[in-house]
C-alpha cells in the first residue's frame, strides 16, 4: 500500500513498509512458479527493456523470466554491438529507448549512479540491476525474502557479511535493507577489503571470521573477484580461502539453525567449501528462485503504481 | 489500398500512393503506443526473423518491439556466432531460415543489394533494414512520417540534407522518397562527401551550409563516421564540426518553424551542438518513436498482402 | 504411448517405439507450420531455456521457433558473457537456471556427456542439442523424419554416411537411430576419418565412395571441418573434395530415387557440388523444416510426460 515510486534505485531509499510490501508481493508471486501454467496476464501489453552494459546472463535471465511470466514483452538491449559502441552516451541511448515507449527499463552499468541519472530523465520506470560499487537492490530484496521465509521474521536477526565488502554493491544494498528491517549486521573480512567508513552505516566490524560468525543467524559470503589478488588486496587466493573461506569445520562452531547465503556465482573452494555450498544450511538456490519472485513483484509494483 | 508487394527493399521502388499508405497505416499504429495495453493480436501466429549481419541494436530493437506489439513471434538471428562464421553464404543461411517458415525476414547487411538477392530467392517477405551504401527504407519512411506529422503535409517542402551524403543509405532512401512526395531536396557537405552523380537524383547541391539551410523547412543532419577522417575525406573532426555542424548561432539564421532531424546516434558536438540536439526544433526522438510505428505498418502490410 | 522419459539425451537410449512416437508426433506438428496462424497453446505457461555453450544460431533458432509456436516462454541463455566466464561450473550454472523453474533446458556443450550430467542432477527435462563428439539426437530424429516422409518407411533402407564419421555426433546419433529402425548403414570416408571401432556399431565400412553409394537409398554427406586439414587428417580440401565430394557425375551412378542429405551448413564445392546441393535429389531444406517439427514434438512429449 505504501508503494508509489516510479523507480527502484537503491535500498537506501526504501522505508521498512515499502520493503515489506515488496516481500509480501513477492511471496504471492512465488506461487505462480509452482503452477502447471506459469503465466499470469498481469503485465500483458507492458514492455520491459533489459539495458545491460555489463555482462550478466544470470540477472538478466531472472528479469526476463519475471517479465515473461507476467506476460510482459521483454526486450534485451545489450550494450555490446549497440550504439553505445558508436560512442553514444548512456543518456542518449536511454532516451532513444524511452522514445520506443517501454514501461520499465532495467539497467545494469559499471558506473555508480547511472540508474539514478536515467530515472531523473526518463518518464518510464527505471530499475537498478546493479550499478558499479553502489547498489544492487533486487539482490538485497531477494536475500531478505529468503531470510524471512526461512526464519519467519527479520527483526532482531544477526547477520554477518563476509569478504570483499569494500567492492560489493550486494553488501551495500543488504546493509541498508537489513538495518531498515531491524537486523544487526556485522561485516567481516581482511582490513584491506573492509571500507574504513563502514561503521557509519551502523554495522559492526570484525577481522576474525570465527568471532564474526559464532552467533550469526545468517552468514552471507561475498564473491571474491580474482582481480583483487592481482591488485594486492589479498596475498593469495589460497591464503584468503584458508582464513576467510567457510569450511565444514568452521561451520560446526556456528548456530545449529544458521543460514548460509551467497549471491553467486560461487567460487567453490574459495568462499565456500563444496560441502558447505551444497549442504543443508545453504539457501543459495532458494535465493535464485526468490530472485524471480522479487523481480516479478518489482515489475508489478512499478507498473501498477502508474496505472491508476 | 495500393499495397500488394511481397517485400520492402527500397524507397526507389515505391510509388507515392504506396508511401502514403504506409504513413497512414503507421499513424493508426501510433495510437497503440499510447494505450494502457500496448498489444494487438494482428500478427498472432506470424513469425518475424531479424537477420542482422551488422550490429544495430537500435534498429533491431525497433523491429522487435514492432513485431511484439503486433503479437508476432520475433526471432533474433545474429550473424555473429552463427553459421555465417562457419563460411555459409548469405543465401544458404537465408534459405535455411526460410525453411523454418517465417513470414518476414528483416535483413541488415553490409553488402548493397543483399536484401534484393534474398527477396528474389525466398517466398517469404523480406524487409531491407539497411544494406551497405544502398538504402534504408524504413528510416526514410519514419522520417517522412515525422515531417508529415509536424508540417501537416509533404508536398512542396524544402529539405536540406547535410553531411556525408556519399556514404549514407539514409540520405539515398530519403532523397528517393522525398522526390516522390513532391519535396525539394538540397544536399550540402564538403565536396569529398557529396557524390558527383548527385544531381542525377534531382537534388540541388550546395557547398555552403548557411546558404543551404536558410530557406529549409527541414534540416536533416547525417551522422559522421569517424573513419571518414582517417580515410582523408575531411581534414579533422573539429574542422568538420566548425564548418558543417549545426550550432545555435547558425540555427538562428533558419526559418522559425524549421525541423531538425538526425537518424541517430548523434555525435554531440560534431553534427549538432547539444543545445540544438535537445532544443525545441529537434524532432530526433519523434523519429525514434515513429520508427516503431512505421515498422509495425510495414510488418502489417507485408503479411496482410499475402493473407488474402 | 511408449514415451515417459524425463530427458532426451541420446539416440542410443531410444527404443524403436519411442522413435516412432516422436516421428508420428512431429508429423502432426508439421501441419502447424502450414497454418495461417502458426501457434498452438499447448505449452502455454511452460518455460524453455536454451543453454548454449557452443555457438549455433541455427539449432538454437530451431528450438526457439519450436517453443514459441507451442506458446512456451523461451529464454536464450548464452554462455558467452555469462557466469560461465566468471569460472562457474556447468553444473552450478545449470542448478541456478533450474532454480528459476524452467520446464526444459536445451543444452549444447563441447564436452561429451554434459547433458547427461545435467539430467542426473536436475529435476526439469534436459534435451541434448549436441554434446562434443557424442550425440545430437534431434538431428538424427529430423533426419529419420525426412527419410520416412520421402520413402514412406524406414525398415530395410540402405543408408550411406560419407565423410568425417570419426568426429561427427550427427553420424553417431544417426547410426544408433537407423540401426534401431532396421536400416542398413554403411560409412564411407578416408581411413583417417573412420573410427577403428566403427564395425562394433553394426555398420559396414567402405573406403571407396563409388562403391559405398551405388546401392544407397539415402546418402548423408557430413560437413568437413576445415581444421581437419590443419590437423593432418586429410591432405587438402581440394583432394578431399575430388575423392569424397558428391558431384553430378558421381550422382549419376546412384539409384534414381536416392535422397541426398546434409546436416548443414554445407561447404559448397567440398562435400557437395552446388548442382547436387540444390538439385532434385537434395532434401537438405526439408531437413531444416523437419527440425522445427521434431523439436516441437520433443518439447511436447517431454513436458507432457510429467504433466500427469
Amino acid at each position: 500500500m505504501a508503494w508509489n515510486r516510479k523507480d527502484l534505485l537503491s535500498m537506501q531509499d526504501l522505508e521498512a513498509g515499502e520493503i515489506t510490501d515488496v516481500l509480501d508481493t513477492a511471496e504471492s508471486m512465488k506461487e505462480i512458479a509452482t503452477r502447471e501454467i506459469k503465466k499470469v496476464p498481469t503485465l500483458r501489453g507492458k514492455t520491459v527493456v533489459n539495458l545491460f552494459y555489463e555482462a550478466s546472463t544470470r540477472t538478466r535471465t531472472s528479469f526476463e523470466i519475471a517479465g515473461k511470466w507476467l506476460s510482459a514483452d521483454v526486450i534485451n538491449f545489450s550494450a555490446t554491438g549497440s550504439s553505445a559502441e558508436k560512442g553514444e552516451s548512456l543518456l542518449d541511448t536511454a532516451k532513444n529507448i524511452e522514445a520506443m515507449s517501454p514501461d520499465v527499463v532495467v539497467v545494469r552499468h559499471k558506473a555508480s549512479g547511472a540508474p539514478s541519472l536515467l530515472a531523473r530523465h526518463l518518464r518510464c520506470s527505471v530499475v537498478n540491476a546493479g550499478d558499479g560499487l553502489h547498489e544492487h537492490p533486487t539482490q538485497a530484496l531477494l536475500d531478505l525474502l529468503t531470510i524471512r521465509e526461512k526464519k519467519g521474521h527479520l527483526d532482531g536477526l544477526n547477520v554477518t557479511i563476509v569478504g570483499d565488502v569494500a567492492h560489493s554493491r550486494v553488501a551495500r544494498s543488504n546493509i541498508h535493507g537489513m538495518k531498515r528491517m531491524g537486523m544487526t549486521v556485522t561485516v567481516a573480512g581482511p582490513p584491506t577489503l573492509i571500507p574504513p567508513a563502514c561503521q557509519e552505516l551502523g554495522v559492526k566490524v570484525s577481522y576474525r571470521l570465527e568471532e564474526a560468525i559464532a552467533h550469526a543467524d545468517v552468514i552471507m559470503m561475498l564473491r571474491l573477484q580474482h582481480e583483487r589478488m592481482r591488485a594486492g588486496f589479498i596475498p593469495s587466493i589460497r591464503e584468503y580461502s584458508r582464513v576467510w573461506g567457510l569450511s565444514l569445520a568452521k561451520l560446526e562452531q556456528c548456530r545449529p539453525d544458521v543460514l548460509i547465503m551467497h549471491p553467486g556465482p560461487v567460487n567453490r573452494g574459495v568462499e565456500l567449501s563444496p560441502e558447505v555450498a551444497d549442504g543443508p544450511y545453504s539457501v543459495i538456490l532458494d535465493q535464485v528462485a526468490n530472485g524471480v519472485a522479487v523481480r516479478m513483484a518489482i515489475l508489478y509494483l512499478l507498473t501498477g503504481s502508474k496505472a491508476v
